[in-house]
Parts: structure tokens; sequence; C-alpha cells
């Protein structure tokens, strides 16, 4: 993306995703998009001394939040350019997100996916009727990748983040949070959400800062992955270290989008970062306490809190539960204490 | 229990409970239990080719239904009782349900649990500060066990489905499916409920009967454990043969209740059943696509569903999943394939 000059961000020329978007995104999605439950839990508002309304994009179709912005991206693909589809790269949510939202809209779609992405997304995307492609973490650019096909074929690119139509997707997640909290007359002291390149932050810090503007919308990462955070605290854009390790698959994105940072650097609070053994322990919590199956990657802001990496006591924050999709021996190994790599 | 005159299905003096019980349970119930979401799974609705309405009960307090029953019973017991506390029997989610309610209303509990109940549901109910008191499930009669407990401490016994307060709190969960429904302007078809005494579906009966009186009510049992289909088909209560074998440790009641027969002759459909193997893969569906941790015993209704045990095409159907408290180990093994006794 950085190779786009439409992208840089301190072209003039690019324009951010506005909230008008988000709610037309609503529209679009609406009995499309599962209007999944703010939950709450008396277990959990005991343990922390506040109020925790768990927002379960885990129940989204496809099994996270990433539904959304691909739908609703898509479906503006203009109608002379949907035959030749569309390409995306993903490790794996994005993937199941394209791939179902172009098969309900009939487009043919090809997904560039990790070798090694969980079994259970590379099976759920191709189930949804996609061609996978698959390539080496480590190798060539999957961006490159994913070039060279929607060159060839004539697709359309749909971006994981970095994408004004995704973000806004993803923001209505953030919106729905907003009404939902409205109707259980909940002011939201903050809102976690988990992070990888940024879209879903993104979006609902869009949703947050019209509907809800008294809420500090923070991003939660891995340690190893706290791209975003680092870059908020800096005030620019930065990558993470070469070598970092993390089980959570779905948030290792290097940098924070152009888009996605300068929409989070506006209206965030700035990040936070969790270990992958509070991860796990949250993942176990969600098991026993919850009965909510969460994967690495979306459990990340419910560690926050149980981590207490912000004040919980007296407050009344919403949590993302961003995804669900978490391989059964992973899942079992976790449970049991012993999370390893995916 | 066939032991009390009071309770003798023939006897004119039996009260049974009444919807307006419900509805008194429900006040009682605000803001206490949780309102569990009725949910709803394109993937689930797409592959039975009608709607079906989740109504995860898994999510409640406790992690089971019976939250409802145990503090609407125990609510109701008189101050001049309530410092000899209360004595209950229970396979486990009775028990978390009674000590939970009981810690809420600051009434001591004391719990008799067969010494093999899943390790999950021993640790919560000692976790809710109740006193457990193991007992070997082929051995002495439990209720024999209860009944001296209470007797020698002036306790009240909380029965786990044969009495009429504790019927009308699991009518709650009921009366919410109802109004949920309505809410979202479907028009019930049928409920299926996982049936083990028969408490909750005699409770949801109620409701329906009252709410909702063209849905045709289900419990639904393990095959083994069938007694509930048995005498609404013979229309007297039967018991299970010895030696039947299930892995739905929660469902494994010998003979429907007095009260509860009473009722859910009056106001279900007929019984269905559903083997140990179909409920495995009714719990491994809900971990892969719907994310929901369901304990064999809360899978039983969906399994019937999922083994096309009535018709779905086109129909609207509303399927209890009434606990979620399952072992980490026996779950890992279910979702390799591999389940095993409890």
């Amino acid at each position: 993306m950085s190779s786009s000059p439409a992208l840089m961000p301190d072209d003039p020329a690019v324009v951010l995703p506005t909230f008008a978007e988000v709610e037309a995104a609503a529209k679009r999605l609406r009995g499309l998009a599962v209007r999944t439950p703010l939950l709450e839990s008396p277990a959990l508002n005991d343990r922390v001394g506040g109020r925790i309304l768990l927002k379960a994009e885990t129940l989204q179709r496809t099994g996270s939040f990433k539904f959304r912005g691909a739908y609703n991206r898509i479906s503006q693909i203009p109608e002379a350019a949907r035959p030749a589809g569309v390409v995306a790269f993903s490790s794996g949510n994005h993937a199941q997100g394209v791939a179902a939202a172009a098969a309900l809209l009939g487009l043919p779609a090809t997904i560039i996916m990790p070798a090694d992405a969980p079994a259970m997304k590379l099976a759920n995307t191709r189930a949804y009727g996609a061609e996978v492609v698959p390539y080496e973490r480590d190798s060539a650019s999957r961006e490159a990748l994913a070039m060279e096909i929607a060159e060839r074929r004539g697709a359309t690119i749909v971006r994981p983040f970095d994408d004004a139509g995704v973000i806004a997707g993803q923001g209505t997640c953030g919106l729905e949070i907003a009404e939902q909290a409205a109707a259980l007359d909940a002011r939201l002291d903050a809102l976690l959400v988990c992070c990888g390149g940024g879209g879903l932050t993104a979006g609902c810090a869009l949703a947050m800062a019209a509907r809800s503007p008294g809420t500090a919308v923070y991003p939660v990462e891995p340690e190893d992955f706290d791209d975003t955070r680092r870059s908020l605290a800096g005030g620019e854009r930065v990558s993470n270290a070469e070598g970092g390790q993390s089980f959570c698959d779905a948030l290792l994105s290097p940098t924070p989008g152009h888009l996605t940072f300068a929409i989070n650097r506006r209206h965030t609070a700035g990040g936070l970062a969790v270990s992958d053994a509070e991860v796990a322990e949250a993942m176990a919590f969600a098991y026993r306490t919850l009965k909510l199956v969460i994967e690495p990657g979306g459990a990340v802001a419910l560690a926050a809190v149980l981590a207490n990496r912000l004040e919980t006591r007296g407050k009344t924050i919403a949590v993302v539960l961003s995804g669900g999709n978490v391989d059964p021996q992973t899942y079992a190994e976790i449970l049991a204490g012993r999370p390893g790599p995916v």
C-alpha cells in the first residue's frame, strides 16, 4: 500500500471516511450482517468491579466482524467490474468475510492466505466458494501477488483495512455498540477494540466520535505487535520490530494503515497491549465463565480488561470480542494452559 | 418425592403452577437473572432451511437456566426459615443455581452432588459458597440424604424440578422467548427444550400456552433417558430402564416429575430423543459455527434440529441452549470426535 501515492498520509487528495459513510454502510448491511448482541456477565462485572459490555462479533456471519467491511466495500463495486471479481490478502478472517460477501453478491473471489493460517480459516474460506492462493508468510509480498492477480484479471482488490469502504463497514460495529449502550442507559467511559491494521478501531472510533463523544476508544494489540500503540504515542506510523512472536494470528500486520492511522490519531485515547499469556487467560475465562469461543486475536481487548490495563472500578466499558475462528486443537491446548504458536 | 402424598399426580389437592406465577417470577428475577439473547445464525438457517432462534441460557448467571428457578423458589422462603438455609440435590447445574441464588439472598446452602459430577460444576458450586456433600451415584437415594439433612437442620429443600416455584422460575426463560420472538415479528412454529426432569419444559410450556399458543413445545432427551417422551406417548409416568448410558450428565433423571408431567402432558406436543453422537456433533457445530460453548445436556435440543428430528424447512423454531458447564478435557475430546463418558 505504501507504493500507492493516493494513499500517502499527507496527500491532501486522501479523503478519509466519515461517520455518514458508517451510517450508509449500516443501511447496506441491514438484514445481512448479524446485529450481534451486547452481552453482560454478572461474574465478569463482579470480577473487575465495573460494568463490562461485550460486543460479541464472534457471533457475526463468518465468525468475525470482517464481514461488515467486506460486504460494504464489495457491494459498491460498479456493475461493470463485478464479473472480474475480487482479490484479497488476509490472515483468515478478512478472507472469510470477503469470500462470504462475494458469494452473497455473486462475484468470484480469490484470496491470498498464509499457508500456515488456521485450518478452520482456510477451510471456511474455500467453503464460501473462494479460490485460495496460499503463500509463505516470510516470502514475497502478498500485496504484490494480489496486485498481479488483480491486474491480470481486472479484478478489484479488497484491502483488509486501509480502505474507506472497509473502515466504514467495520464502523457499523461501533454504531451498534453506541445504540445498544444507549438502549441500556449505559454511558460508556471507554471502548476497547482488538487491533491489527486498525480498520475496526478506526470505524468504531468514527462511530463513537459521532454518537458517544465522551467515550475513550483504545485499540488493544499483542505486545510484540503494538505498532498502533507506538505510532499513536509518537505521532507517526512506525512498524513492528522483526522477529516478534504472538499466537494472535489475526493481528500480525506490521504497520498501521495510512487511513486507519489518520483516523485513529484523531479519535482514540492511545493504545494498550497484552501478552499472549494474558490472552490465553482471557480465552479460558471466556470458555469457563462466559461460555463464548474467542480466538486469540479476538480476545486481546477482553485480556486488557482482565489484566487491569485500565481502570475498571466503577466504570462502564464496552469490549469488542472480534472473532472466534480458532482450530479445536489450538483451543484445547490453550484451555489446558499450553498455548503454543498457531 | 413419590413418598410425599401431597405430590401424588391424582391428588386433587395438588395445585399446579400457573402462568401468573411465571409472570411473578419474572418480576422477582428482573435485574438479577440475565435476559439472555435470542440468537440467530445465517449459517444455521441455511443448513436447515428454516429460521432457528437460539435462546442462549449458556449465557445465564451460573452458565445454565437453573438460576431462574432456584432464585424464584429461594426468594419465597419465609424470613423465619432463612437462617437454617437450603438443601438441594443436583447433578451440577441446579447445584450452581441454588448456590448462587442462596449466596445472593444470604442463605447458607448445602448441596448433595454425585461424586463424579464434572469438576467445573463441583468447583463452581463451592465457589458460590455452598457446602458440597458428595454421594455415589449408584448408592443410597440422594433425596433421602437431603431429607435427613433438612430435618436435622430445619433447612428448606429446593427440589431440582418438581416444585411449583422452581417450574415458574424456569418458565421465565419461555416468557422471554415469547417476548423476544414477538419483537422480531417471528411466529414460532415450535420450541425445543432440553429435558431432564421436565422443569424447564414445563415452565416454558406454561409461558407458550399463554403467550404463543400456536407454538408446539417439544422436550428433547438423550435416547436412553427418554422417560418424558415415553411417558407422554403412553399417558402416564414411566421410568428409564436400568443401565442406560449418556454423556449428557445434566439429563439423567430417571422419571418425569409429578408436577412437571402433569403440565407437560397438557401443554407439549410429544417428546423427541437424540443419540450421544448427535449431541457431540451439535456441540462441535456450536463451537465451529456458532462460537458458543454448550455442554452435552445443553445441546440436545440443537441436536434434534441438526439431526432432522422434526421438519425445519420453512419453519421458525426456537431452541433452548440450556447450559454450558463442560470440563475442558471433555470438551476437547468431543471436538476431536472422541466423546467419552463424563
